[in-house]
């Protein structure tokens, strides 16, 4: 992976992808102590930042390839992301989703026409069942984030950040960025390279794969495998190729209670007017609420998603 | 008015607004019927485009007359844009609020930094009350609609949707805007002379002063002065200025029921991911629920604001 990578995911992104804003509130400043600056990649296509993941991955392969279809799992953004792309370039899209994914996500996944299977969570290993589908119907797989493309793609995001921190006056900050397997944290990271911005994951408690493998090094594994609120950004351990490029460009990982990014979620309502899931909230979470874990005048935060159920969010609302 | 003095009013908003996004979901398209094109002013600062008023009013005013301090009345989101333009100059302001708004209304228009003096929108003349308190403080009153450098400042959103529409494809269609007093209807609306863009105001049924006086041609007024859940654009006519305007340039009206426009919240923080208050998303009520009276392949739609009790979203959510 490197920078050239992202760049030609960009020049590819170009024609498609929303430039989404980076917005602010004086009141989340004085929360935060701090300048707060968020990217606000829930307004991207599909409600989320994998929109960019998925479309970096169909336009990266080889026509005919791209012709056959494509196949991946996913929580549901990922989905989404896949099946939007495969649908702009008129290929067939197969998604394998967990059984207890929120039901707008499987939804919106079928409505983008993509074919949608179901799989328990905690009793199949949806890297087996993937492998298996791929093999027996000739789609490729696009996995949600050790995939060199797939990172290029979410790279791209980071490429628009010091755009946009430069436009804002901001020229050295942590940049907070929800992670699950990495592919957005790892990406991001590369395009910081050289500058004085340093991304930094964050996770929620029970699920911080990500920062406790950069303590230690090596890639650690969590102990549960679902139940979270933040389900979005659930992963077992960091990926692969994500992780060493994360351990080489990151700083030390955030941890926030599923509380705090409930609370998040209804402050992003209430001052930044936009809607984001409790997954999509943890970076934000982070800036408000571990301000002293945090150095400088500002911060810049990711926005990763918005794909959250109506009950979910109304509950959110409730915390403020 | 003329377009000169919104070129003049975006030269100088430009080192401070959000030039905010238009948005779009492949869900809205298919229940429109057409594109549709979602101008998102509940982005822009404060949570509505009456920042972009505040601004352009005191950014046009003889420095020595602005250092003595404004006053402004209004049901919140004038009061919030004078107040932050107030704040960012370093000017006082005082703002006379109905005691009816929204609660976040008040508080955000305080922790803005200005004084908030409330009044019985049933029972007192805010006119007189406002003219009173100019008089007896020295401060200029920024009214909401009926001032020339408040309609150039509204109007700049128009500067941006002509070129967003034509940056999607769109040449010909129809703009459609919530609609009170007619500060930001006659602004766009001035911006699209010359262009297949048309401006047409929305409202909500009992409220809809505009459409019922483009459709006599002379002022009219409503029966009731409040109790829509749109409050925001619940204004008892058009203005004296921004009517002439209006009726020169603008298509019919549009009108929606509250329940529509609770419809309209909820399907924007479904598939926009955005957050509207009801009176922000009457416009795209219309889009989705009067197709028949609208034309085109295409529509564009202004979401004019965000600043929305929680308990009000929450029980939009329910409608969908």
């Amino acid at each position: 992976m490197n920078i050239e990578m992202i760049k030609a995911a960009a020049t590819r992104l170009a024609p498609v992808v929303r430039r989404t804003p980076m917005l602010s509130s004086p009141f989340l400043d004085e929360m935060a102590g701090r300048r707060v600056l968020v990217k606000t990649e829930n307004l991207q296509h599909t409600g989320s930042f994998k929109f960019r993941g998925g479309w970096s991955a169909l336009s990266g392969m080889p026509e005919a390839q791209r012709a056959k279809g494509v196949f991946a799992y996913s929580s549901g953004n990922h989905a989404q992301g896949v099946a939007m792309a495969a649908a702009k370039f008129g290929v067939p899209a197969v998604i394998l989703m967990p059984s207890d994914s929120p039901a707008l996500k499987i939804e919106n996944t079928k409505a983008l026409g993509a074919e949608v299977v179901t799989y328990d969570r905690l009793r199949d290993s949806r890297e087996e069942l993937g492998a298996r589908f791929a093999r027996e119907r000739g789609l490729t797989l696009v996995r949600p984030y050790d995939e060199p493309l797939v990172i290029a793609g979410q790279g791209t995001v980071g490429l628009e950040i010091v755009e946009q921190a430069k436009a804002e006056g901001v020229e050295k900050a942590d940049v907070l960025v929800p992670c699950g397997g990495g592919g957005l944290t790892s990406g991001i990271s590369i395009t910081l390279e050289g500058t004085d911005l340093r991304a930094r994951p964050c996770e929620p408690e029970g699920f911080d794969d990500a920062a406790r493998s950069l303590a230690s090094g090596k890639r650690e594994v969590n102990a549960a495998q679902g139940g979270s609120i933040c389900d979005a950004i659930v992963t077992n351990s960091p990926g692969e190729i994500t992780f060493p490029i994360m351990l080489k460009n990151c700083g030390a990982g955030l941890v926030v209670s599923d509380d705090e990014a409930m609370q998040a979620v209804a402050l992003a309502f209430q001052r930044l007017k936009i809607v984001l899931e409790p997954g999509g909230a943890v970076a934000l979470a982070a800036a408000l609420f571990r301000p002293e874990q945090i150095t400088g005048d500002a911060v810049i935060v990711v926005a990763t998603g918005g794909n959250v159920d109506a009950d979910v969010f109304s509950r959110s609302l409730a915390t403020i």
